[in-house]
């Protein structure tokens, strides 16, 4: 029940018909007796550094989810700036702290290693390979190389954005080895799809599965269907996976923590979501 | 449920603390089916100019109700002003039509006047005095010259603030005769308290109930207690009476409709209102 002592999480992003957190978030705050609600706010390109601003003036905000098309746009109007942020360029959390500054983070990551260490593989010391140096590559590369991985091995059929990720990369953690390379999978711990390629029937794979290594564990970040082809081969050869949705419950108690609010469980989660995924 | 789909209500104003709208239009719209959510904003006074013209900007409100200590700064922020802002200076409903434009309205008088006339009190053609030249005297001013009202008595402690209403009635409702009058309530078909007197419990009463005719209706604006002092003397003379709360049970219908949600009774209201009056 909103009442006037309610703490506001905006949701801001356009268009917003398909938002899919306040089904997740409003249902556990609900549960957890936490006076706190989700309010998707459709903002524009042009009108979201003069809202952003004026939102976070309010008495009762928190803190807001940031998406499309806003999550670049967002680093500028920070305060404080997570390596994270920094590193993929991009945000999708803000929390005002209570000095008034705005802080971002970035959790796109975040979710997807929380994912990858709950199905226990160890991420400290791994060899990793990313394919897609886009918003969620920049995100998961970022949070392997906060992991303490060993090494990653970039590769995007843009190469200035490989190369342009790894160096950032470089800045902020000068003890990971980062390096742009081909997509062959074959003598890694990881290798990640984080390209686009899945959500059409037709795409072709990211990268060659005939080369992984059943040892090797595989990510996916496309969310359109839970086995994408890139998945169910690699499943053939023995490779243990992770769908793409897993990088979203995963997602959720990191921005749950960052607001304060706590923290959950993916299983507890998905238990109150009032969405199927 | 709030989704991506649900229209935005702001509730704007400062401190948020005790807002009740929420608990009467929610539980309202879950009741109809309305996908829509009145949302408490906390804003200050310095921060509401800029604030009300972003959030108006997003793609998924509709309106926003607005209360102290804005509802003077909203005038100046509207396009289009209703009669009754215009007469009161002050604006508590905000609407953004479908060609972008912020259209204002005022509705505490219009919640007076409907409760009157519900209880049967015929307006055309009255004649009424009103204690108290304030926000929510002007407010009821307005509404009663537009409800056709022959003549209208104005009396306040401070004379200048009564003839400067009367100067912005005369102007709107130029059929209606308006005066700068004494308190003396003999002879009027409606007397109306629209003063404060009545919250404390050592205040003087507003005007002389002794000198009430017992046809005479007797209206109030206090809502800290049901029955207030003025209206238990007028009761006792026999004068039907409106009291405090009916105006605001009277006024959210008004709002309603016209944010285009339909309408309801003051009756309905308060069977699903969730905070009692």
């Amino acid at each position: 029940m909103i009442s006037g002592k309610t703490t506001l999480i905006a949701h801001i992003g356009y268009p917003t018909e398909s938002f899919r957190a306040p089904f997740i978030y409003n249902p556990w705050f609900e549960e957890r007796g936490i006076d706190a609600v989700v309010v998707p706010m459709g903002c524009k390109a042009e009108d979201y550094p003069a809202f952003l601003r004026s939102l976070f003036r309010l008495t009762n905000i928190r803190g807001a989810l940031i998406t499309m098309p806003h999550k670049v746009a967002t680093v500028a109007l920070l305060d404080a700036a997570s390596p994270a942020v920094r590193i993929a360029g991009s945000c999708n959390a803000v929390l005002l702290r209570s000095d008034g500054r705005l802080a971002g983070d970035m959790f796109d990551g975040t979710g997807f290693t929380r994912g990858l260490e709950r199905k226990g593989l160890r991420l400290a010391g791994a060899r990793c390979l990313v394919v897609g140096a886009g918003g969620v590559g920049s995100a998961i590369v970022a949070s392997l190389a906060a992991q303490g991985v060993s090494g990653i091995t970039l590769f995007d059929v843009h190469r200035p954005s490989a190369e342009s990720l790894a160096a950032r990369v470089c800045e902020h953690y000068p003890s990971v080895a980062v390096e742009v390379g081909s997509n062959d999978p074959a003598d890694y711990d990881l290798v990640v799809n984080a390209t686009p390629l899945g959500m059409k029937p037709d795409d072709p794979l990211p990268f060659d599965v005939a080369r992984l290594s059943p040892s090797t564990f595989v990510g996916e970040v496309v969310m359109k269907q839970e086995i994408t082809p890139v998945l169910a081969a690699a499943r053939e050869r023995g490779c243990r996976v992770q769908v793409g949705t897993d990088m979203l419950f995963e997602m959720i108690p990191a921005y749950l923590e960052f607001f304060g609010f706590g923290t959950a469980t993916p299983d507890e989660l998905r238990a109150v979501a009032k969405v199927a995924y």
